[in-house]
């Protein structure tokens, strides 16, 4: 289980190779809130569009020179391949991403333009991240996983320390999951530093990936997806996301593809 | 011609009913930029999602009582149309947008999501322009010009104003122009703040208004305007605009929409 100085440590670690993001406080809107502040932390403007860039960051820098000669792998057509794909660029080194036959062109377009070498691998995604768990094997390449690995976490958990920054008096903070790494880290870092901040957790209800695993008290495998929210899209989170979850997060709030286009 | 005692008046009134934007310092980029520091100002994020917002407040809220009473009119699909929407709702008084026959539905919409009124006339939008100018003065409703307006060139010059604040250090601001105002407004409380800054204008080959009339020396009128960029294509400056522009703007640098495509 990843602590607060871990995430200190990425924070250091990656500092100078991501960006700090501004924050925007709601106001003026269309249909007023019923909250008096609601403020939101701009990751969207991030390198590579995502705080995916964090966690990739800090696993290649956390990780030994031989680790790392190899390149990098991993099996993602969304926001982690694209910082996989960055972090081998900044870091020198390749990055092969394995993605299924049915990947948009405008996605294999954006990893390419990063430098990454693309190889189409089976139908669907558990079938390409097959191939790149095998890639790494044989070749040596570190495979970066998109959630499922500590430095990951710890690197995403650095959002947690620049929201507190920013906002020192926040009351809770609202957390996407897709996989559970972002919240994950978040909630680590929050908690540790101020326990009076709730963590509430996010997930589409045709993806209720975390809220499954705390309801049954242990990770279960959801056995389909139906949001069509690619991003927070996982069918199962990890042993080590769950424990964080179980102790840090508050709720796991549930919503539909449609209340989300309402509020996009 | 404004001064800056004008934008700050401006600032003053507008400030409750405007966001205050970020800025973004930007780094870590996929290709390295040949200045040390390049900031952006997001007034992509100002409510209404442009800085045209704070023009037409000031306008409204500059205005006496009975010259709003019988609503706003203006004829205009883009983001001057949107933030004069968006105003009659703030102050609570009707909207009438003109816009000719080939709007899109979408413009249509999101006028509508604001409350606004809307009057399709002709099949152009100087025949628009024409019906909102009869409307005003049949109705006694307000016309608000996007951009021939003190109040408005004002309430845009407020962006000036917040940039000093964030970087009171800068060395050039960089502007885009369509017709003329934002650059006006900025440059006027700039050069009166911190004469040693460069003001420096961004135009379309396509459309370069302010360009040909600086170069004419009088305003000028573009025989035909061809960049696809909307926002950045107006076929003729204002006279009070030129007379700034002479005096603040150090230069208009003109650009290809296909360099446009390439820096977004």
């Amino acid at each position: 289980m990843i602590t607060l100085d871990d995430i200190r440590a990425a924070r250091d670690r990656i500092a100078p190779r991501v960006r700090p993001t501004p924050i925007l406080r709601l106001s003026g809107l269309k249909q007023p809130l019923p909250w008096e502040r609601v403020t939101l932390k701009l990751e969207c403007l991030q390198v590579t569009g995502s705080f995916k860039a964090r966690g990739a960051m800090n696993r290649v820098l956390g990780a030994k020179a031989e680790e790392v000669r190899a390149g990098l792998v991993t099996a993602s057509g969304g926001n982690h391949g694209l910082a996989v794909a960055r972090t081998a660029h900044v870091a020198g080194v390749p990055a092969t991403v394995f993605l299924p036959s049915n990947v948009s062109p405008s996605k294999v377009e954006k990893l390419k333009a990063w430098g990454a070498r693309i190889e189409i691998h089976g139908e669907v995604f558990d079938e390409a991240n097959e191939a790149a768990l095998d890639f790494a094997r044989r070749s040596g390449a570190l495979y970066i996983h998109p959630y499922a690995d500590p430095f990951v976490v710890a690197g995403q958990g650095t959002v947690g320390l620049d929201i507190l920054d920013d906002l020192p008096d926040l009351d809770a903070v609202l957390v996407a999951i897709g996989g559970g790494g972002l919240i994950a880290g978040v909630a680590t870092a929050i908690k540790a530093l101020r326990p009076s901040v709730r963590v509430i957790g996010i997930e589409p209800e045709g993806a209720p990936t975390l809220h499954a695993s705390l309801a049954a008290g242990h990770v279960v495998t959801l056995p389909e997806i139906t949001t069509s929210v690619a991003t927070m899209a996982a069918r199962r989170t990890d042993e080590c996301i769950l424990a964080i979850a179980q102790r840090d997060v508050s709720e796991v709030v549930l919503v539909s593809d449609e209340e989300m286009r309402e509020a996009a």
